[in-house]
């Protein structure tokens, strides 16, 4: 699936130009709220080779707006390097010269995967508002199904960072004979009231915005942009940590005037407000708003503790992988704190754990970032890995830690 | 000013129903940004009695929501209680029995001073956009005219929290002969980009609404309600801290199934979504937005420090007034670093200050709480203050402390 485009210049440790596949289910998917979806496609990504032994399979979750596309270069468009590509490649973290590493867009998504854009076969128009809710619990059901169709029976891991760690985090629950470690990265067991709080900021900002119109803009030619740049604009101020905006942005000012006075009006003032319209304009291009409500209910309703009166203990007590947890200290949205909880709860189930708490000023976005402790926390934790399962030293390194 | 009506109960400590007054000024007032008020109304109350010295006046300034009906019953509504009225009253921590307190609504705002709902006489219509921007030392300004009229050359203090705390700051800066305390709680020297940031959000969801009409939606008969919501929704978090939304909502649920089952919808699935849409709608239906756009970016723009690069310390050098400060732990709004930084400003300047950092878990929003600690505080500056001033001792302890 990866191939190499002559005009492309491929950078040391990319996985280079690489072409999603889209796969059909025809089996129906009973979710979680009791409804039932009766098929769907998944688009994937995958990189290295599957080896014979069949035990080198790494699955790669993704969060609120990423994709399948986790590394290398999308031949329609250059620019588009995966958004995990600091961290997946030959020589890189996880190493594609052993692992063979797959990303796939989950079912609800927005960027190949059946969502609320998709054609529901029963009317024969956009599924829209009427496209089922899922929960994380969903979309790793779907997942090991893709397993299934790939013939792997058990991944050397499962990886996902902030909400890609709670599907980790669920694999490890839901199928304990499938994953040999679970890899949590800015991860919480559930979300606290602050966050749901945030998540509904942003869904009402969407829902109220006129061109929404319940769900069923597709069919109206519009897009409810004014919600989805607010929402994504919340978004960013929870991700960055308080102190790498004073960094980046501080009070600057933008385009002042030429005393440097202000300009008294509601344009852009401040460097950190054209950031923040930029992203949310972008943002509005490209996401499409239902699929932006779903995930947000997914994170929302996601707390495995839940089925056990709170005792995350118990919820893990059927874990059979190995567990490794980062956490970074300036994250106030997932705290180091959220991570913490979760080690207890292995611990307490005398589970192997390895937990890293890294010192980082990025806040949530840190688990995205270069970082060389951090990259060299989960270099060290898969080479561990390589090693158990036989997998020869590493070739090469790349990427951060070169 | 404080009058008594039969059918109301007043409470020990009250200063009893509170009839509003509006003052009219005449001389235009000119404003930082260069554009000239050429009239204005200021509405205020006032509790106590001013003495035959004139030395016992209190200014209290109110933040971005509130307004000059600090304490006491309004006779229009009895529910209305002040929004300081545990602070302030007969045998409080302001005690109205030795101190004359004035609230004062500023300009720009939307209880009774004139704002840019009010008519712009130049058109005969209501001022919308047109209406000037301002900024803190703008209210500073007006709020001495104010004490000209009312015949106070020295306030025995000026005090506010939050943007309040910044009035009280300004006035120790620009009219430093005019005050012998300056009260400054939960407050900042100036925003952060974060700050900024959640500012700017509020601004975009209002701004964005189709019904604000570039501002001039009092003229079609409409109000972006769904814009003011969804900033009162983002202000409401951030007035919070993550700990006291997690002791008040957690993830209880809203109306679950009989089953506690989620009920896979977008409606309220849990309280505290509940508590942020009626907070928001509650907010929509009394607040006007420009005056949320006027209020946000004169928080945005306060910054004292700016006229000397930056350094705080420089820009008190004139400040004669001694000072009390007071932040709260869990503040992530204005932090206790904030506070301290004017600490270290005013002691670099070799100012008296008092400074206090309570240990309280309700964010911001504790300055507007019942603390003991908090209030023990005030109280016992307070009564330092009538020492130094020969206002006699307190007669009473009502309130908090009773």
């Amino acid at each position: 699936m990866v191939s190499n485009t002559a005009s492309i210049i491929i950078p040391d440790g990319s996985v280079g130009v690489v072409q999603p596949e889209i796969i059909a289910f025809d089996e129906p998917l009973h979710l979680s709220s009791g409804q039932v979806l009766p098929q769907y496609e998944l688009a994937i990504e995958t990189y290295g080779q599957l080896n014979d032994d069949r035990n080198n399979a790494v699955l790669i979750c993704h969060a609120l707006n990423a994709s399948h596309h986790v590394a290398g270069i999308d031949p329609n468009d250059p620019k588009n390097i995966g958004w995990w590509d600091n961290m997946v490649g030959p020589g890189k973290a996880v190493d594609t010269d052993r692992f063979f590493v797959i990303g796939v867009n989950n079912i609800g998504s927005c960027f190949g995967s059946t969502g609320p854009a998709s054609i529901n076969p029963e009317t024969g128009k956009p599924w829209g508002a009427d496209f089922p809710l899922l929960t994380v619990e969903d979309w790793v059901h779907a997942q090991a199904r893709l397993a299934d169709y790939l013939g792997i029976k058990k991944f050397a891991a499962v990886m996902g960072g902030s909400l890609g760690g709670m599907q980790a985090l669920s694999w490890a629950i839901t199928c304990p004979d499938r994953l040999e470690n679970c890899i949590v990265i800015a991860s919480t067991p559930r979300l606290t009231a602050q966050n749901i709080a945030f998540n509904e900021v942003a869904r009402r900002a969407i829902i109220t915005d006129p061109e929404f119109y319940d769900g069923d803009y597709y069919s109206r030619n519009t897009v409810p942009k004014r919600g989805l740049s607010v929402a994504r604009m919340v978004g960013h101020i929870t991700y960055q940590s308080d102190e790498v905006m004073a960094e980046k942005f501080g009070r600057a000012q933008r385009d002042p005037k030429e005393d440097g006075q202000y300009r008294y009006d509601y344009g852009v003032e401040f460097e950190v407000e054209s950031y923040l319209r930029y992203q949310g304009e972008k943002f509005s291009k490209y996401f499409d708003a239902n699929t932006y409500l779903l995930i947000t209910r997914a994170l929302d309703y996601f707390d495995p503790a839940r089925a056990h009166n709170g005792d995350l203990a118990r919820s893990l007590e059927a874990v059979k992988a190995k567990f490794l947890l980062v956490s970074f200290t300036t994250d106030w949205r997932f705290t180091p704190e959220r991570s913490r909880e979760i080690v207890q709860a292995l611990l307490k189930n005398k589970r192997t754990v390895t937990y890293a708490e890294i010192d980082a000023p990025h806040g949530h976005d840190a688990f995205l970032l270069d970082d060389r402790r951090y990259h060299g926390v989960v270099q060290g934790y898969y080479d561990q890995i390589a090693e158990q399962l036989g997998l020869g030293p590493r070739q090469r390194t790349t990427g951060v830690l070169a």
